[in-house]
């Protein structure tokens, strides 16, 4: 390595240094799925893993079905990639079991896989050390005049342009997925500890080490 | 395309005629995720997708959560690809909450998505046409000396070769999905109908046109 380059670098670290410190609430909008967090940041890794998906599985309590816990092929977001708010959103038409299983009972959740990112190399999908998570809570409708509805409507609509263009006459609303528990295997040994509170107040510290993976 | 070619090509199609005419049960073990069935053939598309994913999220009652629904990751395999039965097998650890919610209450199903074999084209993964796929029913553990857990244990390892090496002290068992009924969409128009005989006894008769395929 040249040494300017050398040099750059540390101007570059001797600058973060200082954002860091005085800015340390700064969300990590520098993620990629590249430069995942370290497995041992539970909220880190929680967060990044909902970020990058944008579909998992949304599940309900299907009455029609005898109570059976019913998953469903959803997509979601919670913002764009590195930008989001930890609040998974929906978009979902009561033509499908899944928004009427929820008017008539909320409890739900959403079931999300590190795999289809590509970043578990050769590992099995149930190896431990491919991440999953499940967000476990309530699937409540928003109400369509309500700001968050803008809001819902806003982090979908730019992650998933073709919703734009769904039949209005379908009647989607939109949801989204109060947390209350949060399950996360993303290593050996068991399920990470991690609180509700920790996942969506998490604000990322490492925004240093996460822009000079891209120096 | 030579004329070689060309007669080659038409005797093998004679040939397969009679193939066809007179084994029409013949199991369809040479689709490729290349060639999916037709979409109006809900039995072969629905078996399609369960043998071609190895992984999908199955949903158990969590005792622990006020009874929420569960999702979890799960690899899977009903076989090798082309080669399965439809039936889902696991392995799975009581560790785990999902054997453990199974052993309580053997009300489950398994979600399967489109989305990750790359057969959607640029579809949104909860755009109809691309489809996925919810077998609900019992999830219930296998005796370990049955000849089912010895099936199970082929059909698992084989597709999923790392298992072999998992943790013999961590409680393993090999579970199976009984199948008590069929959602799936894979076109607009609602889900296709589809009853778990259907599912189950399924035999190709498009072998033709499947080896044409690749000639």
């Amino acid at each position: 390595m040249a040494l300017k380059t050398l040099v750059n670098r540390f101007k570059v670290l001797f600058f973060l240094f200082f954002v860091v410190r005085f800015h340390n609430s700064v969300q990590g909008r520098l993620l990629s799925s590249e430069s995942k967090p370290h497995r041992n940041d539970a909220a880190a890794y929680a967060r990044w893993l909902v970020s990058q998906n944008s579909w998992g599985v949304l599940n309900t309590i299907s009455s029609e079905l005898g109570g059976a816990p019913f998953g469903n092929v959803v997509s979601f977001s919670d913002g764009l990639p590195n930008e989001g708010s930890g609040i998974p959103y929906f978009y979902l038409t009561t033509l499908d079991p899944t928004a009427s299983n929820a008017l008539k009972d909320q409890r739900s959740s959403l079931t999300i896989s590190e795999y289809p990112l590509g970043t578990c190399g050769k590992r099995d999908p149930e190896n431990p050390a491919c991440a999953k998570i499940t967000l476990t809570g309530k699937l409540v409708v928003l109400d369509n005049k309500s700001e968050e509805a803008e809001l819902a409507k806003s982090v979908l609509f730019s992650k998933h342009p073709e919703m734009k263009g769904w039949p209005k006459d379908h009647n989607f609303w939109f949801f989204k997925l109060e947390i209350e528990d949060i399950f996360m295997i993303n290593w050996f040994g068991g399920p990470k500890p991690l609180t509700v509170d920790e996942y969506l107040h998490y604000k990322s510290n490492n925004l240093a080490f996460e822009l000079l993976d891209t120096i």
